[in-house]
């Protein structure tokens, strides 16, 4: 196995930077919507031979060094009792939202092995057959706690917000609940044989960096906690999307590896981390939309801005357009292992 | 007049923090909806006795110290030859979004005393009768272009981004041209009597700080220098929205003011900004769904962290939202200058 990325998670040197793209595999791929033709998309995540499928895809057709599980952060929060769709018009959504403390009441706890198989499947089908580490997933509370509030995503949070703001300790009860199933899922997942694990925190920059302590980090902070309790350990990455003004919070969460969009300059954000965390990230998707020129120049500037670190996973800030040429997407990751496999 | 704000623009130590909300004269409102339901929005922004009455309803109803011109930012791209309408579904819609060179060419540099002079006529009245200082205003030119390119809102800036990689030459000229309309326009304003001035980048924070440094700042930091030259001049505001990344760049644009949303600590961004530069903002505009208290604690906080600032002008970090109840906000304004007033 190609343990590349395995070895930076751990803060040990590589020949070059590992790279992998959030959402490879995905709609901008002919070989994806193949297969998403047939089915729909809750289906794709809940038959695991054509997630394994779709999973494998990128790692052919880019040339990554780790793959991800093909899945959705709301896959496990359906079985706690939410009437989960996937719209074309409004992505997620949620058609009972939670917002009281009876509603709050009535979710369950799942149990992985018996809610949500298929996704342990998924991982076991993967683990014969996957030359590169797989990473499992799962959304961070406060992240996940918006979509159950909200009923769907949401610009302004406002529900969630008047949740925290006028009945914190409700807020606090749905985010302990939310934390508890992100524990079981990930160990799950960690138990099923994924190799990492990375925490999206897609929504988190929501909040001010007062708010972030008080209600989202603690709970990420036991999260990673617990995991670090399991039989089998795997490396962390936390990933606070859209936080760059609040990283001094974000490192105290305990993770491997932290990620980061493009918001931020690297070689702020490696000193920001103290030069003492591994890094993952830093692209702007939508540099693929350059020209192969300017899409080279700017994988250098960022492995550049990056050597102080003591380890950079390549790869984009957030996930991957499905607009994006693939060709594009292509000639990043080789940038990536040809610029960052000579002395710069 | 209560020149509390003006003074703080200046550095000028002040017996209470000045404060205003940006979109204070807007939805949230009953008495600006009775004006709105007359006439549609851009009716609204062309009609000076309408467009100053509900500039002036804030100012009485929540006792802030300043005014801030009602009007849109793309009120002066229309007449570049730009065929706007205000879609209460989509937003601002361009019907001809402009992604070609011939399209450029065909855009033209506005007169303002030719083509906006109800936008000038609305200060005149105002100056007449508002007894707190008046803020005009201006979109940057990144965040005007996008509007430009996409054709309206967005959430990935698909077709900016892709014209700035594949085509910068291009991209820059659309942005000299949106530049001297912007240097136009304000010039005009500060003609016609404002006392001070904002420059919104509402979407500035799209960009990656290497991208900003090259694409955007350049022409911020020639707008100021220009406005520097007038006869009369003004303070000169710049809210940089979602940048607390890159707060070491925006600080070098010259302006007399910075803006901040709140995802950054006040007392950070005090930091970053060397202690050296007038602040505005920092009170997420969701907290307004809060208690009572929990908005006169996070008041509290905030004037904290300013402290070591030159000045701070209390404010939103965010515009006011429809839904926000006007007590919140009230309670707000009142809590700011009650605990401003004291010793902390």
């Amino acid at each position: 196995m190609n343990d590349t990325f395995l070895r930076v998670c751990a803060g040990e040197k590589t020949d070059y930077r590992p790279v992998w793209l959030m959402r490879q595999a995905g709609r901008y791929l002919p070989e994806y919507q193949k297969v998403r033709a047939k089915v729909d998309f809750l289906t794709l995540c809940k038959t695991p031979e054509l997630a394994a499928e779709v999973t494998i895809q990128p790692v052919d057709i880019l040339k990554v060094d780790a793959a991800i599980l093909f899945s959705d952060i709301l896959v496990p929060i359906e079985p706690m009792g939410m009437q989960l769709e996937f719209s074309e018009l409004k992505g997620p959504v949620f058609h009972n939202p939670i917002r009281t403390e009876s509603a709050i009441g009535n979710l369950r706890r799942i149990k992985p092995y018996e809610d949500v198989p298929y996704v342990l499947e998924t991982i076991r089908l993967l683990k014969q057959s996957l030359k590169v580490p797989l990473i499992g997933f799962s959304g961070a509370p406060f992240t996940l706690a918006t979509y159950m509030i909200e009923g769907g995503s949401s610009r302004n949070f406002i529900h969630t917000k008047r949740m925290m703001y006028q009945a914190p300790a409700l807020f606090a009860s749905l985010m302990t609940m939310v934390s508890d199933v992100v524990i079981d899922y990930l160990k799950a997942q960690i138990a099923a044989g994924v190799d990492a694990v990375q925490i999206f925190d897609s929504w988190v920059g929501a909040l001010s960096p007062h708010d972030f302590d008080i209600f989202a980090l603690p709970l990420v902070q036991r999260i990673i906690r617990e995991l670090r309790t399991c039989q089998r350990t795997v490396p962390i990455i936390y990933f606070a999307f859209n936080s760059s003004g609040m990283l001094d919070r974000v490192k105290s969460a305990g993770a491997d590896v932290y990620g980061l969009d493009w918001r931020i300059d690297m070689a702020d954000a490696v000193d920001h981390l103290d030069r003492n965390h591994v890094v993952q990230g830093n692209f702007d998707p939508c540099a693929l939309f350059g020209t192969r020129d300017s899409i080279y120049t700017e994988v250098k500037r960022i492995i550049e801005g990056g050597r102080y670190a003591p380890g950079h996973i390549f790869n984009l800030g957030h996930g991957i357009l499905p607009e994006t040429p693939v060709e594009s997407a292509q000639a990043m990751v080789n940038a990536v292992h040809e610029i960052s496999s000579k002395p710069f």
